[in-house]
């Protein structure tokens, strides 16, 4: 019998997210990936870090070409537990980054399959290929009960 | 006769700009003020500090909420020579800025009347009063001098 499990930077990914929420942010975890390795990983930390432009992938995009010593992470692929929102799916373009997997889709704030759809527009310079959907119903469940906590 | 003169904020965003050309980075120029008085400046730095997201815009959204030492900008205006693009249109949604004034529209980068349209998105949370076209000329010049100097 074979036990499927979640490719191991997006369990990262989620355990990040889980670490968020434990410090009162929203539970959103991110995680860069280049030969298979993980060279930056970050959490949601606005509150934390008192900067609005602190969610996950900024943060992990900064680590990551800090680390790498470069502006352009055309190498590396990005794991995150959300739909990335204009701001992150813009960061994600300006960095080159190959790939986007993602977890749980936002309807709300999400900006690459819902809203200003980033990567769908005509003058967008660089389309990562992005992958939704992997462990979203673990990543979507953190954000019902973080919110839900707070009503 | 009056002497037509830029708003101070503007002014300075224009200096910063070609400081940030100067630097050989793209020429663009973010203030923001509070109350009238600049709280926060910086000029557009990617390859100076190896970092993606290193926009004036984001640059300068980092420091006011430093300074202020709060993550929400509402009682504050930004001031930028360009037409920001997704990532930084999407960090002034976060930051809840009250207005935006740029210069220069920038229909390959833009995503404030151009391309994604950030604020106009239904789900959009926050909408900045927006104010295009102040400093626009010699906004425009500068991008023109710079990439023209580089092909």
């Amino acid at each position: 019998m074979t036990a499927w499990t979640l490719p191991q930077p997006m369990q990262r990914a989620l355990e990040l997210a889980a670490a968020s929420a434990d410090s009162g942010e929203v539970p959103v975890g991110a995680v860069i990936t280049r030969n298979g390795e993980i060279i930056a990983e970050a959490h949601n930390a606005p509150r934390e870090t008192c900067d609005p432009t602190a969610h996950a992938e900024i943060l992990a995009i900064r680590k990551a070409a800090e680390a790498l010593g470069q502006e352009r992470l055309g190498e590396c692929e990005l794991w995150v537990t959300l739909e990335p929102c204009a701001m992150c799916a813009g960061a994600i373009v300006h960095a080159r980054l190959a790939k986007v997997y993602y977890g749980a889709g936002d309807p709300k704030g999400g900006a690459v399959e819902h809203g200003a759809r980033v990567f769908e527009q005509k003058q967008c310079l660089h389309r990562p290929e992005v992958y939704a959907g992997i462990g979203e119903a673990r990543a979507a469940e953190m954000l019902r009960e973080f919110f839900k906590a707070r009503r």
